[in-house]
């Protein structure tokens, strides 16, 4: 991506809060259009902008040449759509993890003039997207497909959060109940579908292609997405903590991770008696135990060779696909996350 | 409404109940199914159903002669969309003000096992609209403006959620910032575009009405929705706690209730002063001081006056109306709330 792309991209954030804190549809006043602004301002725009900007990337490697002005506002839309949608998921994420930091900063809902009102505030970020996309795409032949869409991925990674939390509760009681076939759903739908799926689609729908005739782009998509998530995972105990920017709390949060599956599945009876002991706590010496099986388990090994086998897997369904075009979009998804650090 | 149709609108609960918790877009397992089945039965049909009710009532009057099957079941069906809407946005608001009870029961998020997961139990409640739309409705002519009204409506409560929010923070430092003006836009946007303006609205789009057509019927439904929460906010502190269910706390809460609103108007130097200093307080004699001045001002007195205005007004606008059928509707809607108890 050129970085005149990433700042027209940029400049598109700009128009669309300028209109959203001026939209006729709600009798705005100076108290309440600061503090949409300021909200705005503090959860849209600081992430790394990956899952908006693929939009435009994506796009564009479909249609394979320039993009016209029009085109370029469009694609960024989109991808602002998505942004817009991760800042609401994270919001309220961060409520019920009772988190203290996000992308360096505290969490908006531990503003002292915020707190609660965050809820409503998640609420509102979302209500945003069909505003950008009433506005933008009315009249387009893709704008049912496209609203479909959306609430589709929104409804996935809901449910994808519900079970996360309901089975943090039944792991926290029985941890024998994680298993892979549990960490492949809660990462399929909390985080696949909206990171890796809905980015492609936007830019599937915007160059008039029929979903319904893609859903081998979409097991792709998921199957990279649910790779990324077990990255994210191992990461959280074995990245460095300087690289990706946070300590990793998986093993006191009691976390169904691709880790503690993984060690489920391969440790003996004592060892799975040491798990059932430690992991969850908070006490650091909890934590070196379970931390110490993983080494003993040699987890990196495992985690390694888990990450060629995706890998080649993902390869080999990309390059089966029929238009050169698509696989170039996956390529670029998977070139940007493979072996990744952070 | 017949009892018959009432026992015909509970019916249909149970079947998009049924098809929720067996949504393809989602993997459920036994604990996922359960959960959502025990938050959609605490959370959605223990209410008066009113708001539902009125969608099947309102096509009724507009068609004026007996419904199909089929009418009966989508009219039941958009009914059920508002009932999920309300139930998203009491679980919510619950949260929000620290509420304990609702409906008689303790609030969703009070519940042990349940907490912060009502966070995303409400933004669950809130997907389930756009799939009970989709499922039913997708193909018919209006899918498209029935979605858009939903999203703009929710996008208006959430706005007025907003404005309660922050009024609250503001008049905390400042009483005198409390005006009509702030408090209907608050009671507009929080309250009448849902309760009052979307069941009409669903009918209409039922009936193949063009929305845009009815701007005059939205005018006297908000017009309507307005009085409603007056009388909400009269009844708060004048009504009888064993007729409304429950024991007022706006004063304590520091609402920027319409009763406040008048006193602010109509209190000399001295009266001002005592409201200052007593309103938003928790303790007794604080609360006790800020309602006799409202029996000194007589406020009882003073909304008569204004319900018997906002009827005459309201009236005048209804009988206006070229279509004698949509005439029906509205003074339906009136009549059931006109000089409530409760
Ligand atoms: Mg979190
Ligand atoms: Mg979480
Ligand atoms: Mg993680
Ligand atoms: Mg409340
Ligand atoms: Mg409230
Ligand atoms: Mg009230």
């Amino acid at each position: 991506m050129s970085s005149d792309l990433k700042s027209k991209f940029l400049e598109v954030y700009n128009t669309l809060k300028s209109e959203l804190i001026n939209d006729p549809a709600f009798e705005f006043d100076e108290d309440s259009r600061q503090w949409v602004e300021k909200m705005l301002d503090y959860n849209v725009p600081g992430g790394k902008l990956n899952r908006g900007l693929s939009v435009i990337d994506s796009y564009q490697l479909l249609k394979g040449g320039e993009l016209t002005k029009d085109e370029v506002f469009l694609a960024s839309a989109l991808g602002w759509c998505i942004e817009w949608l991760q800042a609401y998921f994270l919001v309220l994420d961060d409520i019920m993890d009772e988190s203290h930091t996000r992308r360096g900063q505290p969490c908006w809902f531990r503003l002292p003039k915020v707190g609660m009102i965050a809820v409503n505030d998640g609420i509102i970020l979302r209500n945003h997207i069909p505003r950008i996309l009433k506005k933008h795409f009315r009249g387009k032949p893709y704008y049912v497909d496209l609203v479909d869409l959306f609430n589709e991925v929104e409804f996935q990674t809901a449910s994808g959060q519900m079970i996360d939390l309901i089975t943090t509760l039944v792991g926290e009681k029985d941890l024998s109940k994680y298993s892979l076939s549990t960490h492949r759903r809660i990462v399929q739908y909390k985080t696949a579908y909206y990171s890796f799926y809905l980015p492609v689609a936007c830019a599937l729908l915007m160059f008039g292609e029929d979903l319904d005739k893609h859903e081998e782009v979409k097991n792709v998509l998921i199957e990279m997405g649910t790779y990324f998530q077990v990255q994210d995972d191992y990461l959280d105990c074995f990245g460095a903590p300087e690289v990706i920017g946070k300590i990793g709390t998986d093993i006191e949060d009691f976390k169904c991770s691709w880790l503690v599956v993984k060690a489920l599945e391969l440790a003996n009876e004592n060892q799975k008696k040491t798990l059932h002991e430690n992991y969850g706590k908070k006490d650091p010496s909890s934590v070196a135990k379970v931390k110490e099986l993983y080494y003993t388990l040699n987890l990196q090994g495992v985690f390694e060779d888990y990450e060629n086998a995706s890998y080649t897997k993902l390869i080999t369904s990309i390059e089966g696909h029929p238009s050169k075009a698509v696989q170039a979009v996956l390529k670029s998804f998977l070139g940007k996350i493979y072996k990744r650090q952070k």
